[in-house]
């Protein structure tokens, strides 16, 4: 063991991560090298994700450098590439490095969370905006104002139907949360937006189980239930997902529904580092013995929602876990840290035991639901609660008071929600077509290359006699390189005619691409002359 | 013409098209319609860009909503395709839109400010960040934390000298007070980089002219010099740039700067849609008549740094035309909607008459430079001047208070510097090499595909034997595939062997790309037989 004492090594930043490394070092310093590693800088109060998307604070409020926090734990900002349990060592990759570093440790914590996984649902991982993080909530603000100006703006009135329609999938916390505070984001916005009525903006919330906020009792969720729809907030109850694409979903039902705005608050999944760790797991979530100690290893532990934690001998139920909530990954962050500094000691750790003291929920126009030891609340006594309980939870004095003056300014002043940039597409994305949606048509601009990998369109080229060459494009085939290698609008329209998925290649990065590469160049090249033969110039 | 009168079509909403179509509206209302395009819906408050990235204000305090400030001005926020001066109509993309759409007007007001062009100087367009957009600034303060995060982690001293370096190119208002403001970021954030001391940080300030701010008298120019080396940046006067690669610059007298921050405040230019515009200009700028009448045009006007407006009847010299500020934007934008108040009335314009009140910079920690009436301030009165002159400009009672109470709790509580996202490379970029550049070696992790467009390289494959095989890669060849298409760390070692640019390809685009595209993956996997034959597996 090293002069410092022994290794203390935790992954990931955020309450289990964070707290874990603060009672560690508050427990054992000057006895231990405490270390975190994660892959910002920062710690996200995940809970306002929902209000920093709606503008209700500021982004810097909402988030904590990790190092201010946590002053005498060592802090890399660095990618996880492997856990080498048999070596006892971590290996990160550190900013734009390329050459990978191992970081030793003595006793290995591991709080990663939890990752989001929508492949169950087709369509559904390439169109949905997902609210784990605190680019996808500032990404969210963007995308719904900019639907906004799109709809202010447009003629065609299918296209301002699905721009004004904003759906969220899942009525939990997260889901709830987000209707609540996009729904007073728009409110407060629309009188900019002459040529919106309030009655076009429709925002749904769809949720598989009887009712919403399952966390919470029946009652309670009833009562969001009823709040909603009276402010004009759709929900769908007992209704899953079939399939997403750039302009719509299918629900369970088979309705579809015109929208361009899908927030996802569901398919909580393993962290792909926690997925591909030969621990055991059950449902990616890593089992721990009640200590917080995981099966089978003497030093490796794991607490917060990445780790599966029995609250009993013999769990049967799922009320015999710990749920995966900030409350209970705190009090497991303070029981990991006197385990690990009995173990130092020689002495036995002791099991993790604790009662929710209660739930909270915002449902935004200043409503909350609440149950706090044992009692509900709702309306706007529970609303004050929620915020007063959060702003009790964030960390660092400073930004409690930021955070306390934005929520006065906020009522004094009126909320200016803005830009923060423009949402930008990346250079490549999968997008997916239900049978019989176009992709474009004759006289668009170009906006990218078309590669199918799955089902088929039909291009159609009018020709000047008044017919049409028609043909089917399938998998491995493409469409859309001719007009990007010239210039000008598109000469054609393309259908999808099977439900299908094609890889995007934005325009300007095609050009680049076909620009640098020769071989590729000179394989379009041939192909629109073989193709586009017979056709007129 | 319509009913409700004159069609007034405003391009662009900085200081410039914001303030002429808020006169135009104060003055014509009800006998014209006043409608403003623009390409984010937002007004930008530049002058406190630098303070955005260095954290001092927040990010939605530096822009008001446009559709805020204008009241009763129509808004559009959309991309400007063209302008056909001829059929009086600008034509438009929308949204995401693909269709595009013609606005007609009757008299049309160029408010589109500059761009910049880096193209000038090799590498630095690729590598430089520049300061002229709410995400510039927001890119800036995510790149200089991710340095230090990197820095203080490092065990490789060149390394960490670069990532320690901090150069501005370009000592002008804007380049003056970045780093300034870099320079109060940095320090206030070093406490919690155990790593870092403050003598290995670096900030450089690079200027062509003889001396700082050009904009002002040159006794202000010389405290600012003075007070900068007093605080450890340093200034290079008299000094160009000759290139930049990812980590160097090469200054006009040959010197090699290692640096991974290079950010650009010069190379001032024509926007695309003023260059392609059939008006007089010169180097960029529309050339109006004394009346802000575009030269030969009867019913298309010019303002802001788009214009070029002379201030006598025949200047001879660059102080005889309106200089490129916000002050002088704000004035021409008045007499801007007189003159066309006059005209739609059948009366004559009258030339644009004003006088400059004076010049303020801030050269952060609280110091700063004015020439205000003829009188100058140096230091703290400065300093506090400029900050309340900004105040008094900034739009909206409500960004005032906001702004006024960050600043305060800035000087109470500290501030809390923090990413809001990680800085993304993106899927296609060009890459610039010296000679003797290593791209990638042996064991590095494979983060990209690269396409040769100028210079060359030199791939070398170490042989079991202990000697290596080499290959020269030129122009149209590629390097890098071979590992994304398998799996692991590279195997060989790649060095500029000329002064050479690529273009990379992010590693997960490469392969969506091969995915999607069987032509494109076929062709590597031939050329992967053809060269690596003779290779060990």
């Amino acid at each position: 063991m090293a002069e410092e004492g022994a290794r203390i090594l935790v992954l990931g930043g955020g309450f289990a991560g964070m707290f874990a490394a603060k009672e560690l070092h508050r427990r054992l310093r000057g006895r231990a090298v405490i270390e975190l590693i994660n892959e910002v800088n920062y710690f996200v109060f995940q809970p306002l994700l929902p209000e920093v998307a709606a503008g209700a604070i500021s982004i810097r409020d909402a988030v904590s450098p990790l190092r201010r926090l946590l002053p005498g734990v060592r802090m890399r900002q660095a990618q996880i590439y492997d856990i080498d349990l048999a070596r006892k060592v971590v290996v990160i990759f550190q900013g734009l490095q390329r050459r990978y570093t191992e970081v030793p440790y003595d006793h290995l914590v591991i709080a990663l969370g939890q990752g989001v996984d929508l492949s169950r649902f087709p369509g559904l991982a390439d169109h949905a905006l997902p609210m784990k993080t605190l680019s996808d909530a500032m990404a969210l603000r963007n995308h719904v104002i900019d639907k906004l100006e799109h709809a202010d703006i447009t003629s065609m009135a299918e296209v301002k139907r699905e721009l004004l329609t904003f759906t969220v999938i899942g009525g939990g916390f997260s889901g709830v949360e987000t209707a609540g505070e996009m729904k007073d984001m728009i409110d407060r916005a629309l009188e900019f937006y002459p040529n919106i009525a309030p009655a076009e903006v429709r925002i749904i919330v769809i949720e598989f189980a009887d009712r919403l906020l399952m966390e919470l009792p029946p009652s309670l969720g009833e009562y969001a239930r009823a709040f909603f729809e009276k402010r004009g907030i759709e929900v769908r109850l007992r209704t899953g997902i079939r399939e997403a694409t750039g302009t719509a979903i299918v629900t369970s039902d088979g309705e579809e529904i015109g929208t361009r705005t899908v927030v996802a608050t569901i398919g909580n999944a393993p962290t792909p580092m926690v997925a591909k760790l030969a621990l055991p797991n059950d449902r990616g979530r890593v089992r721990t013995d009640r200590c917080l100690r995981v099966e089978g290893q003497a030093e490796v532990w794991a607490l917060g929602d990445a780790a599966l934690i029995p609250l009993v001998d013999s769990p049967t139920a799922r009320e015999h876990y710990a749920p995966p909530t900030a409350q209970f990954a705190v009090r497991e962050a303070r029981r990991l840290a006197d385990n690990i500094g009995a173990v130092l000691d020689g002495k036995q750790p002791a099991p993790f035991v604790y009662t929710s003291k209660g739930a909270l929920a915002s449902l935004g126009g200043g409503r909350g639901v609440a149950e706090v030891f044992g009692v509900r609340l709702s309306g706007f006594p529970a609303w004050l609660l929620w915020r007063g309980y959060y702003l009790s939870f964030v960390p660092g004095f400073a930004a409690k008071v930021r955070i306390a003056v934005q929520w006065m300014l906020d009522l004094v002043l009126g909320r200016s929600t803005v830009q923060t940039g423009t949402s930008k597409a990346r250079a490549t994305r999968y997008v997916r077509y239900r049978a019989g949606d176009r992709v474009f048509e004759e006289g668009n601009r170009a906006d990218g290359f078309y590669a199918v990998v799955e089902g088929a369109f039909e291009l159609s080229i009018l020709d000047p006699a008044g017919g049409a060459t028609r043909r089917r494009i399938g998998p491995g085939g493409h469409f859309g390189e001719r007009v990007l290698l010239g210039e000008g609008l598109r000469t054609g329209t393309v259908r999808a005619i099977e439900d299908s998925v094609v890889l995007m290649v934005g325009a300007e990065d095609f050009q680049r691409l076909t620009g640098a590469l020769p071989p590729l160049r000179d394989y379009f090249d041939s192909y629109i002359t073989a193709t586009f033969r017979n056709e007129p110039p």
